[in-house]
């Protein structure tokens, strides 16, 4: 067994489906997720279609360049099912029938009251010398070949997730943890930065990782936003985590700590929801380009009534004018999206509804409505709040849905920063 | 140029984040169905991180078996950008600046109004000789490479699904079916239904397609709703096409025309706005658990102005009674979460504003709040229009966003429904 050195693992995933886009293959993924959390990275992912020819090829290729692969789907009892064939071939081996597989299915087909049917016993054909993984949570077993030479371990499971993932909990996990006992530690920290671009940020925090090969840094854009995500690794657990946490701080002077709204599963309405929380502030928001999309995002955190009272979608100017004051004089000066209008919507939410906070947003989320003056994609976001208030304008430069998120996102953070500043103040 | 097989083809993904299982490679399974769509099955996926050694050993092994690869990602201006530079060791090439591109980056900045750096200028390398995909919707521009012999034409596209989709419409999809006219059509049909579950569809379908080898069939759920995938191929355009019109009306006749309400690329609120906008008729809103959920699904619809006059977002108990004037008594009487409020605020949201009809929600989205009379994941939808109303109650048993979703749901298919029944009318 190797323990000087980190095995090489790919995944194959097996699937007509996959191969005509059906589905994305979130097998592969699940299993990295799982693999990397216990010091085991994958090297390849891999797809192909239900052919044997196809699948024996490609199984071949990959059993001859790493030391464990994991093969999901084609077990089941259909025709298209051919994955045990396909292994049988590559690691020279019979099928042979395994009995308690067979008394199992038996007894599942029993208390689901339907009676079993002999085509199901293909199901519990595995190769010679295989270790049988039993299947508590579906019809066909999977199975683990160890050979002592010249192919990889092999490990097939079944393809559904609600299988694949409990059996690799009760099978793969234990058998890999003590085959392949963490010598190191894998620490990875996933810092959110919201109005910096990802060019900008990669210039100002690049040297730092070229100075340090145990430290992977990516990036990734995503809704006018950019994660940070950090991984290291070393031999002891605190150490690496001190050294992640100095990471941390680092790109934190570096970025700018305002810039930088949470890490790991933080959400930019869960953040602004525990700040309104603490400086127990209500809120109340009027939106026109983002139709209530603002709203939803605030309340999709439990308990969010604590600090949101209420939402008014003025999409129309007339609504503009009824619901929240805004001066039709302004709107006809200004016109409905500008900076003017934006701070009228925000001043005027907050004083009919009595919040401590008035958010309100307008633009063009496009594709019509455009003009040279005021193109799709801009955007006015308002705050108003105690005797003050504040706009920001954004140019964004999506399609009509994507304006839409960026615009929440932008009003969110015009709110973070809002508390923030409040924090400042203590 | 083959004209007598088909092309053997492979896709890449690459990407650090997708070998740690941060995201499922979606752009394999896209690449996938528009090929499939236009006669190119594809053979392979594969997926390897971010390191030039990894990528050049891969795709130079792939590149020599296939006759195209397309390679998606790493791209763009940062160090993990690798793709550029593994594609052209394999192709023997150098990278040079592309004028164009260049021009193209500027131009995008200058549009957003931040400063352009040189850093992004790596974005506009591509190797000697290749053709340039210039990318409006991004920065980074892909490029193809086709060589004589013995390697595979190599198509790389950044991967942003928001860039590389459009850059597949745009520059891929003409180039292949330029190069690969399509011998048998493949055709398939997507249908959408509401408010069956996945198991009575199946029992319903089912002999359909065991009758027929030509004719696949998937079924997937997410939701509450589940789409019904036909696909079939054939030699003749006009047979084909045919054959699943006739599964379609089939289809439509074992499950219930009502019950499918869209097909393709058809949403629920899409097919809501169209015949809103064919009834000429309007519509306001007034949202609890959903939280402005209703509002934004129906306004993501360009054009919305012309049918969506007003959202209310009523989250407090005063509000209902303030914007919607719910009376006090049936809160207290009822419940806020019961069939008697959601009808008063469907009525009240409709009379405030003048719309023709009032759409309104009401449930317990949890995860605390339930009691055993009134569970998480009980919803009321009211509908009111003319002198009338309806009220529909529903049971999910999702977490707090799925619910508000799977409510959603529910209030536009009550919407929908509503309509229909006009329909019938004329």
């Amino acid at each position: 067994m190797e323990t000087d050195r980190r095995p090489r693992i790919e995944i194959i995933s097996t699937g007509t489906e996959i191969m005509q886009g059906l589905y994305a293959d979130t097998n592969a993924q699940w299993l990295s997720q799982q693999l990397v959390a216990i010091g085991l990275p994958v090297s390849c992912h891999s797809a192909v279609g239900d052919s044997i020819g196809d699948l024996e090829r490609h199984l071949s290729l990959v059993a001859h360049r790493c030391d464990l692969v994991i093969v999901s789907g084609g077990l089941g009892p259909t025709a298209d099912d051919i994955n045990r064939h396909a292994i049988a071939r590559v690691y020279d081996s019979e099928l042979t029938e395994d009995e308690t597989a067979v008394q199992q299915m038996r007894e599942r087909f029993a208390r689901r009251g339907i009676p079993f049917n002999d085509a199901n016993r293909v199901q519990a054909m595995v190769p010679c010398g295989a270790r049988v993984l039993y299947n508590e949570w579906g019809t066909a077993p999977g199975f683990l070949i160890e050979v002592d030479v010249g192919l990889a371990t092999l490990i097939a499971l079944p393809g559904p997730p609600r299988e694949l993932r409990p059996m690799f909990d009760r099978w793969v996990r234990p058998y890999l943890l003590k085959r392949y006992p963490p010598g190191e530690r894998f620490v990875t920290l996933t810092l959110h930065t919201i109005d910096l671009p990802e060019s900008e940020i990669n210039a100002k925090i690049h040297d730092l990782f070229d100075a340090d090969p145990a430290l992977y840094v990516g990036l990734l854009a995503a809704d006018g936003k950019v994660e940070v995500r950090l991984t290291t690794h070393g031999a002891e657990e605190e150490k690496v985590q001190a050294a992640l946490e100095g990471f941390r701080h680092q790109v934190g002077d570096r970025l700018g700590r305002d810039n930088i709204y949470g890490a790991e599963d933080e959400t930019l309405e869960g953040v602004v929801a525990g700040m309104l929380r603490f400086h127990r502030q209500t809120l109340a928001v009027a939106e026109s380009c983002t139709g209530g999309m603002i709203a939803s995002r605030l309340t999709n955190i439990s308990g969010a009534s604590s600090y949101f009272l209420e939402g008014f979608i003025t999409y129309t100017n007339d609504s503009k004018v009824a619901r929240l004051g805004v001066p039709r004089e302004l709107i006809e000066r200004y016109g409905t999206v500008s900076r003017q209008v934006a701070r009228s919507m925000a001043e005027g939410v907050r004083a009919r509804t009595g919040a401590d906070l008035g958010l309100a947003c307008t633009g063009i989320a496009g594709p019509s409505g455009g003009t040279p003056e005021k193109p799709v994609g801009l955007v006015y976001v308002g705050l108003a709040w105690g005797n003050d208030s504040a706009v920001i304008e954004r140019r964004f430069l999506g399609n009509r849905n994507e304006n839409r998120t960026y615009s929440v996102n932008a009003a969110l953070d015009l709110l973070r920063r809002h508390l923030l500043r409040q924090d400042a103040r203590y």
